[in-house]
């Protein structure tokens, strides 16, 4: 039985780098770094001055084909998501995965499938999940403790960037680099969340706004109006403009709401469900009776390091994923779905959308890509704990 | 020089009723009751027995031609709106109007005009405008202080009614009796405020949900996306099927953020403008100084009262109208825009509509109107001074 996995990280600019050095430090139980793969020899040097023990490749094939490791943590660019983890399967590898999956549907189909042909364990870094709070309002929304859903709106404009991020890499907010703006970016943990919380809905149409607030390629600022089979809607708001920004979920059902904001979750429970009440009373402007509870964070939220974790107990004890590498494929529909109305005159997209319009629709768009960055030095001094922890 | 307001009041069912109940009992200064008007004997001498004292019609004409006011408040079905107050004003009267102004803007258009050649006082009944909560926010947005608008959300759910209210009235809940649902009856005191603070948008796109919790066959739940000329976008949102529903308008701009809920005015005022940090900052994740002030209700909401009060102030000392009439067109162009994107497959509707294509659409659907009413005898007793508060 194996005890302790052995990780290569590919892809090490913002994220690998942190992840890397995370398991070059100990920091993760059982996980040691074999090696780390980036076509950069300039970040490999930087890496190697601090982690000299550390083996590096330039290539990651050359990497797979050396045998060196059990498994691999992929923070490559957006669009060569899918391709690397594929080749990391065939392999024989266990995959971790930074998120998005990968830019459109129809890739993480097949990454989906190479995943479920190699048997091996697959996840992805949707950190947000390990928050005490949105796992406590999973559990209310589906355990029915909220009765059937009747509306959830998500005002998640905190993601507040300048423009010297944008500029920081050319890759940075274009179709071709990063595949989308704010909704691939930055919303991928927000978009996981809400269908980890609520489901998937059936329908979306979506108002992206181009370069409101930046000279980049795409968009900076999006509205989603979702559908849910039973009727429930939802609008999600997101934004990389706006200042000190909102972080508020609030889902509304049958028997009360929920709030999240402010790291609490507001809870009104009802005492009878609303459609009884409506059906029965007499009072034209009656009330329900209801339990208000508000809960707090308990326990912190482990973050990058407790999906890492997980990742290697699952290789190692077969525990179950928090965040398993399939449902990436969630909130990617999402958002390829909200650019797909927005390129269609805002008309709503149902689910499933067709994946080859969506693909040569981004093609032409990525076809047209360009840098506006002028590669600035960004300055940023952010601790691997405090990474897209979840900010309210 | 006129001292007094000598007023007669037009319809006494559930507003009309409490309106001519306050005046009698002299509650509004310098204000008396003429006389009463209905169709219905009974109200007639249900109010009677109270009021002995006040002249009761059951003719409306009959009631102008003989001259016995200078002022009338008209409180009958909101389809009569409109015709009742351009004869008032054909008359020389004064009109205080209850909301919304009628139920299709081409019919308020022609209102307007008689309003405007009649030279007399017109006021509308959105008695919301007096919670100062809402006055501050509008001085904020309109004396620049947040900048330029970028994003405003309205959650206003708390609107739950039950079958029985709609049930109480054959009129209610109709396109013939009431013109739309709970953006024609409860959201157009939102509405309302929605652009009284952050002006009219340039288009409107609506979800609107025909009988989603109740046995009814207009709209009783809706979401509206607004687009503002300056590029800004709006949210809004209303159901009468949600409880305990919510009431949180945000507003967020260049220069910060104002929330509205639970009776407090929340404010985030930014030291530097976005556009600025955004194009200067060499910080990709900048943070931005901010002041953060709560303010909270320093005076009561004077609600009914203080709108006929001002009423009174207007027709008497050329007091400045806290809600002139002419407002009304505007939140019910948003009502009417969002019906007419609903019934056209969702499509984005330009400000200004095409009225003609609204009447036709709004005709066919009112010829299909019949009631589900059973008539059942709703028991409600609101006070005069709680109904349509600003509930948080």
């Amino acid at each position: 039985m194996m005890e302790h996995v052995n990780v290569a990280v590919i892809g090490i600019g913002n994220m690998g780098s942190a992840h890397a050095a995370c398991i070059a430090e100990n920091k993760i139980k059982n996980m040691s770094l074999a090696a780390v793969c980036d076509v950069s020899e300039k970040r490999l040097m930087a890496f190697s001055e601090k982690y000299p023990a550390v083996k590096r490749y330039k290539n990651y094939d050359e990497l797979l084909n050396d045998q060196i490791c059990d498994s691999v943590i992929i923070a490559v660019p957006h669009p060569l998501h899918a391709e690397t983890a594929i080749k990391a399967f065939k392999h024989g590898l266990n995959v971790m995965l930074e998120k998005p999956a990968d830019i459109s549907v129809s890739k993480v189909k097949k990454l989906n499938q190479a995943a479920e042909n190699s048997g091996k364990v697959f996840s992805i870094m949707f950190n947000q999940r390990t928050n005490p709070l949105f796992a406590k309002a999973r559990e209310i929304v589906r355990s029915g403790q909220l009765g059937e859903l009747k509306r959830t709106v998500w005002t998640i404009t905190n993601w507040f960037r300048t423009q010297s991020y944008y500029d920081s890499g050319d890759w940075r907010a274009t179709w071709s680099g990063e595949g989308g703006g704010v909704l691939l970016n930055q919303a991928p943990h927000n978009l996981d969340l809400w269908q980890w919380i609520c489901g998937m809905p059936e329908s979306v149409t979506a108002f992206c706004d181009v370069a409101k607030y930046h000279q980049i390629e795409v968009e900076d600022d999006a509205t989603i109006f979702t559908r849910y089979k039973n009727g429930a809607t939802g609008v999600f708001m997101t934004s990389t403009g706006e200042y000190p920004g909102t972080n508020r979920l609030e889902i509304s059902g049958e028997l009360g709401k929920i709030v999240l904001e402010s790291g609490v979750l507001k809870w009104h429970k009802l005492k009878k469900s609303i459609s009884e009440v409506i059906k029965e009373s007499e009072q034209g402007f009656a009330q329900i009776d209801c339990d208000y509870v508000e809960i707090r964070q308990d326990k912190p939220e482990i973050a990058h390091m407790g999906i890492l974790q997980n990742f290697v107990n699952a290789v190692l004890y077969g525990e179950e994923l928090i965040s398993p590498g399939i449902d990436g494929i969630n909130e990617l529909t999402l958002s390829n779905a909200a650019y797909l109305s927005e390129w269609q005159a805002n008309r709503s997209v149902s689910l499933p959308f067709d994946d080859k319009t969506y693909d040569e629709m981004l093609e032409k768009k990525a076809h047209h890509s360009h840098s506006y960055g002028n590669h600035s030095k960004v300055n940023d001094k952010m601790s691997y704990l405090s990474r897209w922890q979840v900010r309210w």
